[in-house]
């Protein structure tokens, strides 16, 4: 095995270019065979294999360095600097990371985990070489999906100025996690399918093997000759037009090929885009079938690619549905998603209604921008978006959608915590950046039924709304419990019996519902009389509840999958201090800091919010005191 | 005069040609002699006379519908749609407001004030223009400022799949609200000086007032004929390559001219840029030589220029000087502007370390991740950027900076209230907005002195820290009250005397601190025994002292400049019950609602936050309770 000799970084060099390619079969293997275990991210990292291993050839690391953009295609990086041996813990807590991450190796030079931050984060390396006097290589890797996103053509615009060298890889899979859409990816298509590309595939690919590779002299040919390769500089008049040069498209299965323009591009003075084609999956059927499926998957079948466990019911199928099933009761309704149409599963109501889906791209700024523009002629766009992506449009949900009160609706999916994705990804500060913004209304269902009325309840209210869910299965218990929604109104679930040493109310919002149901056993069993309300509204609180509680019972305590500064529990805090609450509180959510990767449970168990940890703090609370 | 003759929508359809440009002389007068008493945006309003007039000539409104890109350059349309009564009172409290206003007209389609909304916007309003099955002219007004903002080729890439008519008027000054940076704009120069534009304005414009129009005549030419205006569609090969038709440049100082090519444009099956140059502070001598100084005016000189008061040393002059002072010092420092150098103070910074200072254009994202970029080389990046701008930035902040902990400055100004500019510039959330971000470290200085202070703490510590202060007047008082700055501590600035009725604290933080001075003295005249300490960090929140006044006062006040939710008063509040304070807490601050346009204290007037009104609610509040 030529992977048994890669050990760390710059092991590569020492390959000949039958072993590189040979690497790269290997590589492949152990991908599809690793995470058929621990599941991840397999079509993006499929996609790049080899075009990691010619990136890496050339590479001093970690003296160079190398940018992923979202970096879900780091998986061969990681390999190839000496983490191999970490793969079985995958994404596990305390294991290796699903994305760069600069505290677990000094070739992870810049963490990422969101869409279109590399070109930014590469110039600032840039920016610091040239400042310190120094000179070594740096690469951003790029997607073409992620070239969707706005800031991309910030800092394109800003790269342009720069007279020293700085390479960008366009990592061209024509899709996003899903189809790609949008003016640029047609541009990209007529770049993919142009004669030039042809041109290069057959002929001119020899003829750079036998130019002698020194100086400039390629990329001179490419400049000044008429025939060959200068020809490609043609389809990437875009990114010419920004004061960016193009290489390419080049074929990104060819290492060596690959090799010679990464190795070329480095010699130019100023940004250059490397423009390489590559396919998602790449190796393994199934993921070249269905990209989309296989961008983060759970554990699977080698054989078949086929999931090992039958998945259940999530809060996106609910969504799912009840989207559906709205959209034909109300021709106003509209479906928004950011490159998210299976994540979201905004798939059915597209297919039943294409007239009212919009795919805008990684692009969540302007999906609020543009709901809020539907919004204002008296449709309803409802914008399906994952918690961790709708930050990045917070300043449009305030400035567009809130001070104008516009009937935006916002289904906030992947609410709480996410597990193996990690830091960047934890949907766990949504209700306090939503919280902050004055006119927005702000829901979290405790259980599948409840994400169905809430959605419903939305598109009948005015103004702006959010309703936030978690991944994962959907609760199915307390179907039972189907008060309907009204602005601002908690649902008692089990008032006080009237009989205990101490009255608690447990008072959680959205997911913590059903942990609340274990942790009031708990209390009870301990002697406690223990009400349950479910808040449904983060905000506006409901304050007549708390009110009505607050002269007989000795605690609160409010309860989210959020952290605490800000959020939910705070403004509950806040909310009984003012009706004159003079018992405890206290406020379960996460403290202060970003939580890493880790299965959802035992994080929540690091965390300290399992009922039986909760359960232990409140006797520990309730009995020091007397 | 012609201009008596617009009182309402429509009332420019009645004129002339010559009467059209009479019209623009005697607006372009009006607004300089209005503008010199009341201040506002001159040299962005003066650009775009022509190009109103011109635009409401060939548009029934409010049926038609026009979106202004950030909106300070609408007040011809405000002239124009029955506003111009109202001039004496912009942008004074219940005034006419200085930006597009849903509810101040039905010809203000959709609101703005932040950049680069505009297409995105326009996109939803046609896409909404379609699905009702109706028919009618939109057109996006966007400066090319506003174009190095990423959510612009998010909304470009989007519109570029949509096949009916929607127009955007490229708005080319050439400047953003300072100089114009990047590739962009070099682009954009180069379809300036092109020779096309050249032979347009000799030779085509006569020849084009000769074509009938009708149908698609003259589009018709410009795609199929090779002489004459079809050439202009070269220069903007960039925007075609995006998919979005291009045409021009045209001249924005002939009414008649943009007339033809508007209504041209408005024929064009999908959408279309038509590029307009136009000149920043045109027909005002002053304004066309420092356009920047002109952007926003302070009341002038109508035939100077000069500002009618000389302006006091405010806390971005005192920033300025640091920053250049600092930079002598230590090499490492750098100061990033996103378009508002002039603005941000860092001219002078500039000008003594070019190499060490980045206009990235309108880009906050870019900006924030592109420093987390340097600083993970060891430098020491300073984004210097409004409180409301940096909204934007916001997932950049959490997901680049504060996840890897880098030591990334930021320096926010015009945090607090910003008066005349109204809800979309109001810098009143960042305290909530940084204060859920987890590693973030937040200050912000009771004067000038401690601005200085805590800039150079600021620079010597280590991870993400930000500085906030508000607009205009540095307070000077307190000089003698400078407490090296320690991370995490407050300054006591009064002591308890131990005597008094009651015992209050009062916890400002910040520009609270002057305003808590004349408090105290209101309270210590109504016999209450007052402390006074100065908070200096919002986060994190100086624990330790609360502690100690926790067993001596009955009250405690903390103030901010900033919504409560989410703010500094509540992590005070939440503080105090950790630590077991019983008493009373009084939280000044902004209620949960946006703030209009007015005067700073005529609207802390109206929020209830001046000395006097915060003090009769305190004595009420602890008189109550006896």
């Amino acid at each position: 095995m030529v992977l048994d000799r890669i050990q760390g970084p710059n092991d590569v060099h020492k390959l000949d270019a039958f072993e590189r390619e040979k690497l790269a079969r290997e590589i492949r293997s152990f991908l599809i065979e690793k995470l058929s275990v621990t599941g991840g991210h397999l079509a993006s990292n499929l996609g790049v294999v080899e075009l990691t291993i010619a990136l890496h050839s050339i590479c001093d690391l970690p003296r160079d360095q190398i940018v992923w953009d979202v970096g879900h295609q780091s998986y061969t990086h990681k390999i190839l600097t000496g983490r191999k041996g970490d793969f079985d813990r995958l994404r596990a807590m305390g294991g290796l990371a699903g994305f760069p991450k600069r505290e677990e190796s000094d070739c992870d030079i810049f963490g990422t985990g969101h869409s279109s931050t590399s070109i930014s984060a590469g110039l600032g390396l840039a920016v610091a070489r040239e400042l310190k006097g120094e000179d070594y290589k740096i690469f951003s890797v790029i997607g073409d999906g992620a070239m969707t996103g706005g800031m991309v053509y910030e800092a394109l615009n800003n790269a342009a100025e720069f007279k020293k060298n700085f390479v960008i890889i366009l990592n061209d899979n024509n899709m996003s996690i899903s189809r790609n859409v949008g003016g640029l990816s047609m541009n990209l298509a007529r770049m993919r399918t142009s004669e030039n590309y042809k041109n290069f595939k057959s002929g001119m690919q020899s003829s750079l093997e036998k130019i002698p590779v020194y100086g400039n002299r390629i990329v001179d040919r490419m400049r000044k000759t008429k025939e060959g390769i200068k020809q490609l500089v043609i389809p990437g008049m875009m990114f010419e037009q920004m004061g960016i040069m193009y290489l390419g498209p080049i074929d990104g299965s060819d290492i060596e090929g690959m090799r010679q323009i990464f190795l070329e591009a480095t010699k130019i003075e100023g940004p250059v885009i490397v423009h390489v084609l590559t396919t998602k999956g790449r190796g393994f059927a199934p993921a070249e079938r269905h990209p989309a499926k296989f961008h983060g998957t759970a554990p699977y079948d080698m054989a078949t690619g086929l999931p090992l466990k039958n998945p259940a019911t999530t809060y996106t199928d609910v969504f799912s549905t009840v989207m559906r099933k709205m959209g034909g009761r109300n021709d106003r309704l509209l479906a928004l998603t950011a490159a998210m149409e299976t994540g979201t599963g905004l798939v059915r109501f597209h297919n039943r209604y294409p007239g009212r889906f919009f795919d805008v791209g990684i692009a969540e700024q302007h999906a609020v921008t543009f709901a809020a523009g539907l919004a204002s002629q008296g449709l309803i766009p409802v914008f399906a978006v994952y918690s961790s992506f709708l930050q990045r449009a917070f300043d449009q949900i305030l400035h567009d959608v809130a001070i104008q009160k516009l009937h935006v609706i916002f289904a906030i999916d992947r609410a709480g915590l996410v597990g193996p994705d990690g830091e960047t990804h934890q949907g766990i500060f949504d209700l306090s950046y939503l919280s902050l913004i004055p006119n927005m209304v702000i829901l979290a269902p405790k259980n599948k039924w409840e994400l169905s009325d809430m959605l419903k309840w939305a598109i009948d209210t005015e103004g702006p709304v959010a309703i936030r869910y978690p991944r994962g299965a959907a609760f199915d218990g307390l179907r039972e419990f189907r008060e309907p929604i009204q602005r601002g109104r908690a649902e008692e679930i089990y008032p006080l019996r009237g009989r205990g040493t101490k009255m608690i109310l447990l008072a959680p919002i959205g997911s913590m519902v059903e942990r609340a149901l274990r942790l009031r056993e708990l209390l009870l069993q301990a002697g406690y009389d223990v009400a349950l309300v479910n808040m449904r509204f983060a905000k506006p609180v409901d304050e007549a509840i708390l009110a009505d509680y607050a002269n007989r019972v000795d605690l609160v305590v409010p309860m989210e999958e959020n952290v605490l500064a800000g959020g939910f529990g705070e403004h509950v805090e806040i909310c009984l201090k003012e009706i004159g609450y003079r018992g405890k509180t206290f406020l379960v959510g996460f403290a202060d800091h970003f939580i890493p990767h880790g299965s959802v449970e035992a994080l929540m168990e690091e965390e300290g919010l399992t009922a039986e940890k909760i359960s232990r703090k409140i006797i520990s609370l309730l009995s020091s005191e007397e």
